[in-house]
């Protein structure tokens, strides 16, 4: 198949060498920031374009990997093209492509993407949706060819994804990058707490996390979270994080 | 070396499983439920003992791993021993331990442990301290036979390094718990974001973690911020926790 993406961040970045590792052509990318583009497109051995109008009006699918807010602006330049048009956004309806273009559809990889660590799509769970049957049909082979995890997911459903991915994934990083920021206050390494950062996202693979929860809020240890308190008084906003998940976690209990 | 173990509960459990698999001799497991004592003991080919009375006098090494609140009345009963006693607690002075026995010292193992999933001590770091030079020596060779992770540290970077581990642990586990919330009053699997997870936590082993930061907060991306509170207005509670930890995101970026 012949692919177009449409962005150069993380997402487009992931999806781009993933699809080319699996046999597809990726014909262009595109970017307002050219030099992105072209960073991309030097990886894939293709075109690098910076304009809408300079898009290949014939290519199978063209993938929407930008922000939120700029897919429709992205979407009005396809409007003519006969090729399937996906966006890869957790939150936005299919309803707003199924209003531009011939051929919409939904391709969202549900995970976090880092330009600088690469990441095996084989374990990425990958929710489709599509305005017609025979464009699913094509959504899951390509998905299936990347991943083992396929989800045929409406918008209500994939919305939820989006959010519960918001607690696992991206509350649990910056809470990561607290605990640094305590530990650089005090001269201690992040490196010491690694092992207890891996275990703990470990242990919820074969459990649910309710039932694995430690610490002193669960043990109501009054008297070690009042300490914490204390010691976090010159930090008042780490402070208020520490006390209301504390007592959402003292919920649990109820 | 002849060990008592004072406590049965999670940190009990995997200390003495990994002393033993290390040649150490449990000679004892105390609890004041002796089903829960004589189930760790059976598993060592030990004596269970339910009364302080019954303490062997004659053991090198007494670790009480019990909740803070009652370390010293533990320690009560061993104050005319020999042995080295050392509690396994991140925020006990040592100073309440050398106040009562001989030989006082700390024995800290900075993981999460749950009795249903056994851990490698070998990456666990574990931080020491104790009231006097060969006795710290002596902690030092049965830590390091433990772990490949020692740190003598003194109570004011153990407090820091506990409570950081709070911010790295037990909070992200709390968020996964409230993802899985939010996932099963839609009918969606845990399972479904298990990968995200693991990734999650990978992403920070090698890099730090406000260098990876993902997410709408990140993007300062106010539409898909308003969805999610909006989504969230019937978990009023998710909701607050939403709004303060995306808040927290966003002033990493001033």
């Amino acid at each position: 198949m012949k692919v177009v993406l449409l962005g150069s961040g993380n997402v487009a970045t992931h999806l781009a060498k993933a699809l080319k590792a699996n046999g597809e052509e990726i014909v262009q990318i595109y970017s307002k920031q050219l030099d992105h583009a072209a960073l991309l497109a030097n990886l894939m051995g293709c075109q690098a374009v910076q304009k809408l109008n300079d898009l290949n009006p014939d290519a199978d699918l063209y993938i929407i990997a930008v922000k939120d807010d700029v897919i429709a602006e992205v979407a009005l330049a396809l409007k003519n093209f006969e090729g399937l048009v996906v966006h890869t956004s957790g939150t936005t309806d299919l309803a707003l492509l199924s209003a531009i273009v011939k051929h919409a559809g939904v391709f969202y990889p549900l995970q976090t993407f880092s330009k600088a660590k690469d990441v095996s799509f084989e374990q990425i769970p990958i929710c489709i949706e599509a305005n017609d049957e025979d464009q699913l049909a094509v959504l899951k082979k390509i998905a299936s060819k990347l991943s083992r995890q396929v989800h045929e997911l409406g918008g209500d459903k994939r919305r939820v994804l989006h959010l519960a991915a918001v607690f696992a994934s991206n509350f649990p990083n910056h809470l990561y990058a607290l605990a640094n920021q305590i530990l650089e206050e005090n001269n201690l390494d992040f490196q010491i707490i690694r092992p207890l950062i891996a275990e703990t996202a470990e242990k919820v693979m074969f459990s649910l996390p309710n039932k694995v929860q430690t610490g002193p809020a669960i043990r109501e240890d009054e008297n070690t979270i009042n300490k914490h308190l204390e010691m976090l008084k010159s930090m008042p906003e780490l402070q208020s994080i520490y006390q209301s998940l504390s007592e959402s976690i003292k919920l649990t209990l109820k």
